[in-house]
């Protein structure tokens, strides 16, 4: 959808543009005793059981956070409080993909002494599910495994049923996985009991719904650092009611399992024009170069490409100066930008340096992806 | 204010009434580079400059959080990264009245090792500077030292300037002083820089600002249990930047010094006033019983009572039905209700049971109090 002064927003999967949701007519503090206060809980509780419909689960399985890097961090600091005074802590596996608020978390881990096991993907940025299981026998200490669903800069799909089953076949002991789903939600279907997590992470701006409230999934409570009386002491501090019932609000919405099938089969009509546009382009490639314009192996709402020669930031400024909104890499990393998830798939430092980001949402139009066109094949002549 | 069918809120200690704030119009990640981003952090940077000239802080001292509960526990949880490898953790003092996020979770630190002192508070509900020091000189290990400015639940004013000054005059090492001023800010003067703390709290719902939403001020940065791009690495996941705005709009209009004076003296006339006409009721008692009409140990905003003979859960739901909301112990306790506050000041069970607190707000209007004494003698004739 063009912005106010023919503004083109490619960017969806940094943040949505604001959808319509309704927004709660509750104040009081969930937590207190009195009418106000009930009338607050009672909303609480209306948005949790439509979020858990949407997402079939139970309603008790789900916990509001303040968003998607905080139930990652819930459920990654949980593993610090249950395992802090074992001597065998537990090997921690993670894609190489994952997004920095749990690859980079992950990490953080060995502070605390956790043996840690980072799983490669292949050329097309997705894991072998197949590849999975000799990793985990040659680690039979495994006991955690973070597995994202959608990659946030290339869109690649984690076939999280196979990998699910995989390391539900080979673990010696139970490993918990953990699955963001937060590039998931709303765009590619999601089946969190199909695929048998232990916990999910889910952020509801990324549907255009409020910044600051998040989702966290959780088959079984877990340890947390902080407890509190509030989210069944699995996460603290003053409920955010509003924030609540207008993820709620957008979930139904936009990630009701039929809407997303009518969704992404329009997203992909879109990237279907958009990839195969961008094949004329001499200068551009896709990462991964063998990406098809209809492929089942990626979301149709993200797509990474480069320009030869140009380097990614300077893509990303050329085409913001035309009024395109585009990204390089994730915005969430703390570390200077060497696109590791670029480096996973096996690029080099030169492509990788090329990579952007083009993602798209729920009012991108046809003509959207015809001006960004256009504006490529503009700005390609003075670069 | 009466609220629609005769309600009147009496509990704006828990959350207030939702005040008028400037909504921000702004949609984007900050932390993206594109026009829209840097809109969007240029509108996250306004609303932290507007919070530092009201707070008398540096800009960049301020990060925002989802609330105070995260605010507290960001500082919290540095002291154990900070000294989980080292041998000698630091002693960790705390009042024993903190809020439960700050003294549940102060007490919570013994899993990893560190020494725990409560300071004790006289039978006023505050805390005496002198005792500080021969606290400090018997444990010279002290480190850390958690003491909020106005207690949550009696609405005691903490004498923050001389008990920063006895910290300071008596540390045997740098002694880390954090303030949680949640219930504070724009209720009575608030002085950082005075003061001198290492860090404080701060939440944007309990002045009529959006839930999820707080601030912490860090005089230097600390270190962090997960790290992220966002807040200069202190707190990460994409930055809520309409709350950020919001937040910064009602500080600016209710937290500003000059606000405070004018509306605490109108809070302290309505609190007169209410206590006034309390002492006149044969069953009612003050806790502590020696609270003047007018007394500058407490905050004008909160009142903690008693009715002899009734509990506190009987007489908070019998002043229910009659359209009043009050509360009993703090709504964010995770344990059961044992009053810890009220402990702390000496009363013995019987006497902590029939606590209730009455906490008033800017639009709280002099009929409000006449209809509350009215409604609680009508209340007694019943109990």
């Amino acid at each position: 959808m063009a912005l106010a002064n023919t503004r083109y927003y490619f960017d969806w999967a940094a943040t949505a543009l604001p959808g319509r949701f309704a927004s709660a007519q509750v104040y009081a503090n969930p937590s207190s005793q009195h009418l106000e206060g009930r009338k607050a809980k009672d909303a609480l509780e209306q948005a949790r059981q439509t979020c858990a419909k949407v997402l079939g689960v139970k309603a008790e399985t789900l916990y509001f956070t303040s968003g998607g890097t905080e139930s990652n961090g819930i459920v990654l600091s949980s593993l610090i409080i249950k395992n802090l005074m074992k001597k065998n802590k537990g090997r921690v596996l993670y894609s190489a993909v994952e997004h920095p608020s749990v690859r980079e978390n992950c990490t953080g881990l060995v502070r605390f002494g956790f043996p840690l096991s980072s799983v490669a993907v292949e050329k097309d940025g997705r894991i072998n599910p197949h590849a999975l299981g000799p990793l985990i026998q040659k680690n039979p200490d495994t006991r955690f495994a973070a597995i994202m669903a959608v990659n946030n800069e290339t869109g690649a799909i984690m076939d999280m049923k196979s990998i699910s089953a995989m390391i539900r076949g080979t673990e010696h002991a139970p490993i918990h996985l953990h699955c963001d789903l937060v590039q998931a939600l709303g765009k590619i279907p999601v089946d969190i009991m199909g695929w048998d997590l232990d916990s999910a992470s889910i952020s509801a701006h990324k549907l255009g719904g409020p910044a600051g409230t998040g989702l966290l999934y959780l088959k079984k409570p877990v340890e947390v650092l902080f407890k509190g009386g509030q989210e069944k002491g699995m996460r603290p501090g003053t409920e955010n009611t509003g924030g609540a019932a207008a993820m709620a609000s957008i979930m139904e919405k936009l990630a009701s399992p039929d809407t997303v099938i009518i969704e992404s089969t329009k997203a992909k009509e879109r990237w279907r024009y958009l990839i195969k546009s961008l094949k004329t382009i001499k200068r551009c490639s896709l990462i991964p170069e063998d990406r098809e314009e209809t492929d089942g192996r990626f979301s149709p709402w993200i797509l990474q490409l480069r320009f030869s020669g140009i380097p990614g930031e300077v893509m990303q400024r050329a085409l913001d100066n035309q009024g395109f909104a585009v990204s390089t890499g994730s915005a969430c990393s703390s570390t200077v930008q060497d696109r590791p998830v670029l480096a996973a798939m096996g690029l080099d430092e030169a492509a990788r340096l090329e990579g952007i980001r083009v993602s798209q949402g729920w009012t991108t139009t046809m003509d959207d992806i015809n001006a960004l066109v256009t504006g490529i094949e503009k700005v390609l002549k003075f670069l």
